[in-house]
Order: structure tokens, then C-alpha cells, then sequence
């Protein structure tokens, strides 16, 4: 997605061969313009799937789930981070481990939001190590639901977790794949 | 907003005399379009402001924020429930106390995304006791920016942070606004 490469290289900064910052349109200030054009670009992708949920993990990729599911007319779920006080009911849970905070979380997303009748598209702002997306594709094989694929905005493909989800034979669809890093350089695929 | 008056009626249900649960279009599973429609809405209510910027908090303020955001084409930042190891610079904090959770947390905008001569409107999905709305006015205050106004999807006016705001002279915009709730029962003003 041109577009999308364009605002990387104008606004997002490599803070270290790991950690690509895109705070002014994406995860901190959220161009909400941008989003639905990834909506669009994310419906165009999986064209002709049937989908009937997009699901995210909050915080990030709500914007980027809600625009999809704005596009497809379809209802977003954002898994939680932990089981609040106001979830009742059965859920699944999913175990992440994030490389960014060096601590184990879970999500949870309560069973009334997931049906085995569902075709799921699951959506993430970023892929990296994949541990978030392999918690979420963990919440839809509990449920029984269909997964239909995973759409990522940005793929740091030198991390490994889209190779591995794309090894299991899931469909994995990265709008920008960033093929390395160095302090000030981004390299696309 | 009848649309949405409609919705809790249907699908919302009082846990308590307290705790309003809308899991099922605003807060777990996330209805695009209604939320849309909401985001026109504010847009209709603070016509003729100049709003430049959208300010909420993660995780659940997001999804109303970006389709205000999109409605008024400008960005939408999203303060942060503590500091993030990638926000790097100078960051406005403001504190807020959870009653659902019994406990205190920092949220955090990066002063890249506030700045003075920003006329700001700050959403959330709810307003109760108002702390995360206090707390955000504060991050607003620090900024030196131009406060227009809150929106707020659901006011529980029962529990008087809506009429704080308001007795600070702050123009508050509630799309519904609930009287009282017992199990089971709720009612509007």
C-alpha cells in the first residue's frame, strides 16, 4: 500500500533495529482518513470471503479493526487484556507474551462475541514476533469458528511471526512489510 | 439520540443500580455503523467550533473518537492508561481513579499531539463519577490548548461527574443521558 510506505517514511521513526515508531498516525494520534483507507484496502484483500467478525486486541488495533468493520458492515470484537469486572459469563483466553514490555498478559474475549458459524478476519496494527496474533488465532479455534485470515498494517518480517502463522497455513495479508530497520532507515520488502 | 436510546433498551442490561453493561455495540463488540451515526452526531452538536483535535483514552473512547474524528476529518489522539516504553519525550500526565477497579492509573499523552493552538474536544463512551474526563481535561490544561467541549455517549447523571464538569463552566454533550438503573430496569432522563 503506497500510501501507507509514504507516511512510514515521512512520519515514523526507527528507534533501534527493533522498534518502529509510528505514533502520529497510527497507535498514539490516529488519522482516522488513513484508517478507513485501510479498511478499504483490507476488504479489496479478502474480497469474496463472506466474513462475519473482524477481530482485534484492544488498544491499538481498534482503529484499524472498526474501519475494516465499517467497510465490510460487519461487527468488530476487540479482545481485552484482562478479565474485567464487568465481563460475565463464559470466555476464552489467550496467552501473550509481549517482547516490548518483557511480561506475559492475557486476552479475553467472551464467548457470546465468537460463534462457530462465524467467519472471522482477525486485524492487528503490527506483526512482529506474531504473539498477539497467535493468542487471537488461539480465541478463534476455541470458539469454532472459521478463521478467514489475519490483515497487519505493518509486518516487521525479520521478526518472524508472519512466517510462522503463513507455516500453519494461515492467510496472512501485511499491507507494509518492513524488511529491516537501523536507527534513522527503514527498508521495505 | 433515539437510535442509540433504542439500542441500550434492547440490548444493554443494568448489572446493578450502578454498572450498565453495553458489551454488545460499544465496548467488547463494537457496532461500525452505529458508532458512525454517533460520530456524525457530535459533529452536529459542536457545529461551527473549528475542532482540531479529538482527545479520549484507551481502550474503550477509541472507537467513538475515530468516527468523530472521521465526521470533522481531524486527527484523534488517544491518551494512554500508563507510559508506554516507546513514547519517548515530553509527556502530559494526568491521574485517574477507577472505581470499577479500585485503583489509580496515569494516562499519558505525548506533547507532540496536544499543542496550544489546538481547539480540542475530548469523547468517551462513558461518563460517570467523570474521573477519566477530569483527568484529560487536565492533559488538556497542561498542553495550553482550548478546551471545547466533551462528548460522551452514555452520562450516568446519577453519578454527578457530568454536573461537575458542567459547574466548571465545561460544555458537556451526552448522547443519552440515564436517570436511574435497578436490575434489569433502566431509566432515561
Amino acid at each position: 500500500m503506497e500510501l501507507l510506505k509514504q507516511r512510514i517514511l515521512q512520519e515514523g521513526k526507527a528507534l533501534s533495529e527493533e522498534i518502529l515508531k509510528v505514533d502520529s498516525f497510527l497507535n498514539h494520534q490516529i488519522d482516522p482518513v488513513l484508517m478507513m483507507d485501510i479498511g478499504e484496502e483490507f476488504k479489496r484483500r479478502f474480497a469474496g470471503q463472506e466474513i462475519t467478525k473482524v477481530l482485534t486486541v484492544e488498544a491499538s488495533g481498534i482503529a484499524v479493526a472498526l474501519m475494516t468493520g465499517l467497510a465490510l458492515k460487519v461487527p468488530v470484537v476487540f479482545a481485552k487484556k484482562k478479565k474485567a469486572s464487568t465481563i460475565s459469563g463464559n470466555v476464552y483466553v489467550g496467552t501473550v507474551y509481549s517482547y516490548t514490555r518483557q511480561e506475559s498478559y492475557d486476552i479475553v474475549v467472551q464467548d457470546t462475541y465468537l460463534k462457530p458459524e462465524d467467519k472471522v478476519m482477525i486485524i492487528d496494527d503490527f506483526l512482529a514476533t506474531g504473539e498477539a496474533s497467535q493468542g487471537m488465532v488461539s480465541l478463534v479455534e476455541q470458539s469454532g469458528a472459521q478463521l478467514v485470515g489475519v490483515g497487519i498494517v505493518i509486518e516487521k518480517v525479520f521478526q518472524c511471526g508472519g512466517q510462522q502463522l503463513r507455516d500453519k497455513g494461515i492467510w496472512v495479508e501485511s499491507l507494509v512489510q518492513v524488511k529491516s530497520m537501523q536507527k534513522g532507515h527503514i527498508e521495505f520488502v
